[in-house]
């Protein structure tokens, strides 16, 4: 297969993950979807391309492409705008959660007879069930960012700032193959290569639907890293950047310089505890939203519920789908409307804000087994000291 | 001012940008503007924050904040959805371009005997023309980025790739103060810290709209470096984030190992010319593409026109306006409507792919002042060896 071809998925692969795409496309009575979001062109190619790629409810594949100018393949056609793409079939499905409102507008004008629907939810279900092809990438990530976090404590030094400590941790991960990119989806957020949260600066509230906060260090990106120096008595918890394949693993360690409060102690125990039990229910058929309330439930039974998930700004959910992105589906959380099935893979990230010491508490990437989530991010879970 | 009130810009800067945009608005007969993208909220009361900002004709602003939930002051209202902002006057104007499809038909259906018109290009045309107070902070930006540029040849060592190098850079732009995240307007653009291009993977064409390409190392981001050993002969093109203040600047040095071919010497010359007219001819008034077609005239006049602006897949502008995002108006284009007038910041990159060396030329960002383009970005332009 030459590097050139528009589709660098096996002929296996490609199949597998076209058939999950036409099954959603078939039951929302979808029959032609127009693709062009980055992340969803890579899920159906292997590649990023600019331009466009319609797929019926056949399975057809049609690459309409602006660049780059040397793709090859007979799904390939070099356009130069959105409306030299060929919409057949009456029902046109768009991805209206990425889509910018311009070019719905001119795809909307281009319609004849034809009605446009918002067929997000399709790509969001296809791509939330991992092949095992995708789990190896992603499985690949895990124990990359594994190798990393085992070197965190080596990488402290005396009067360090968490932006030290940050830029320490990037460059171990750049090194170790990461490929800095952070892919999410949604315009509002962002976020660089990952938050280390020191002492109280885990308390500052953000803008962004992140499960943890932090000032940041300028008002333009205004979350993690403050600047905060490194104190004994501090937790520090850090959350990076794990994309090594294009498939990102989710992980959180926390550690310690000196004694941290014993409240804190405990609250990373409870944190453990929630991973495990909520790891041993995750099982196929489980509801989202119960796996949520027993998070719920052992962080009060514990006496915990006002730091958990956040202190003075709260986070909705308690983990997340991770792949391609960084928020996939599913979304663990209250009012959540999903169901675990064999193949999604999973970040849990029950996590606590203890003022006085900081942010407890760790993160896994699980993938859905028959007997429940398996983990992909192997470091231990204990706090180990700086 | 505490840090909790919605707006970080002093009175005067914060009259100043409300009277660009107000301008726009009642040229455009525009009532009220409803703003949902961070990089806009962020030009208008200085800081990012989850939800919508609306300003109407009289530059009344209005903040419908979901998060953070500590934002104080009296513009702000505590909202869940977007149908909870209070939209007023009879024409509505959304950024359509980068607005998402689902959003928009939300909006849509929240108004009342009300038109909506996309407004994308009132933000765009106030924000191309920055205050002083911007001038200065993307100044700053450019003496931070120079400091860091300056010891380039300092990081190099034996037998490294381009991402062992791209590394070293992205870790002392870090310590120098650069936030990492790297602004860029449209869905569908992508690149991590900055594009370093060794030899002849700088003709590899990517799906970008960036100057120039390079294979990247994964199919999920390719762009840029892709693991090339550095060898005798071959250029070593630098173009990394200057995002140190939340108002960037775009700056490219060449450097080279051993010698390089003497046409990659003479196209280098030719970008430092052009460089320099464009900068003489860049005074307010002049039309963009006119210093586009002089940018083409001057390659195709030294013989070089076959490698400008890329070999195997070529740009089609030579230049872009930055500030809050890296490719912000005007455009210098062929077809480009813009007219350069005062306080508008331009980043110039006529560069060049030269087979068998790779891509040389520099990128500079400039000012328009009354007497042309000032230069922020004071690094020699000189080719230096590593």
């Amino acid at each position: 297969m030459s590097n050139n071809n528009l589709i660098l998925l096996n002929s296996d692969e490609k199949t597998r993950r076209i058939n999950k795409v036409t099954t959603e496309m078939i039951a929302a009575g979808v029959d032609m979807l127009l693709i062009a979001d980055n992340a969803n062109k890579f899920y159906l190619t292997g590649r990023v391309f600019a331009g466009w790629l319609t797929i019926n409810s056949a399975g057809i594949l049609r690459a309409f492409v602006r660049r780059p100018i040397d793709l090859e393949g007979e799904e390939v056609t070099f356009v130069r705008k959105v409306e030299d793409v060929a919409l057949d079939g009456n029902v046109i499905g768009l991805e209206n959660a990425t889509l910018s409102a311009a070019e719905y507008l001119r795809i909307s004008a281009m319609l004849n007879n034809q009605s446009a629907v918002d067929a997000s939810n399709i790509m969001r279900k296809s791509r939330a069930v991992k092949t095992d092809c995708e789990i190896a990438l992603i499985s690949e990530s895990g124990q990359k960012q594994d190798s990393v976090y085992r070197r965190i404590p080596s990488l402290y030094h005396d009067n360090m700032t968490d932006i030290d400590l940050q830029i320490a941790i990037e460059c171990e991960l750049r090194k170790e193959g990461c490929l800095g990119q952070f892919r999410i989806s949604g315009n509002s957020m962002e976020l660089f290569m990952g938050n280390i949260l020191v002492g109280d600066n885990a308390d500052n509230p953000t803008p962004y639907d992140f499960a943890m906060g932090g000032a940041g260090t300028n008002p333009s990106l205004p979350v993690g890293a403050n600047g905060s120096m490194i104190r004994p008595g501090n937790s520090i918890m850090v959350d990076a950047n794990g994309n090594f394949t294009g498939y990102m693993t989710d992980m959180t360690r926390t550690f310690a310089l000196g004694e941290i409060s014993e409240e804190a102690m405990r609250a990373h125990a409870c944190s453990i505890d929630i991973c495990n039990r909520l790891a041993q229910i995750g099982v196929p058929g489980a509801k989202a939203s119960a796996l949520y309330e027993e998070a719920i439930h052992m962080a009060e039974e514990a006496g915990l519920a006002d730091f958990f998930m956040g202190h003075r700004q709260k986070a909705g959910f308690v983990g997340h789908g991770v792949g391609i992105e960084i928020n996939e589906a599913p979304v663990i959380a209250p009012r959540s409307k999903d169901i675990l099935c064999i193949g999604q893979v999973i970040a849990l990230e029950p996590k606590f804000v203890i003022p006085g010491t900081g942010a407890v508490g760790i993160e896994n990437t699980y993938v859905v087994e028959e007997s429940g989530m398996r983990c992909l991010t192997p470091t231990p879970p204990e706090i180990l000291p700086l």
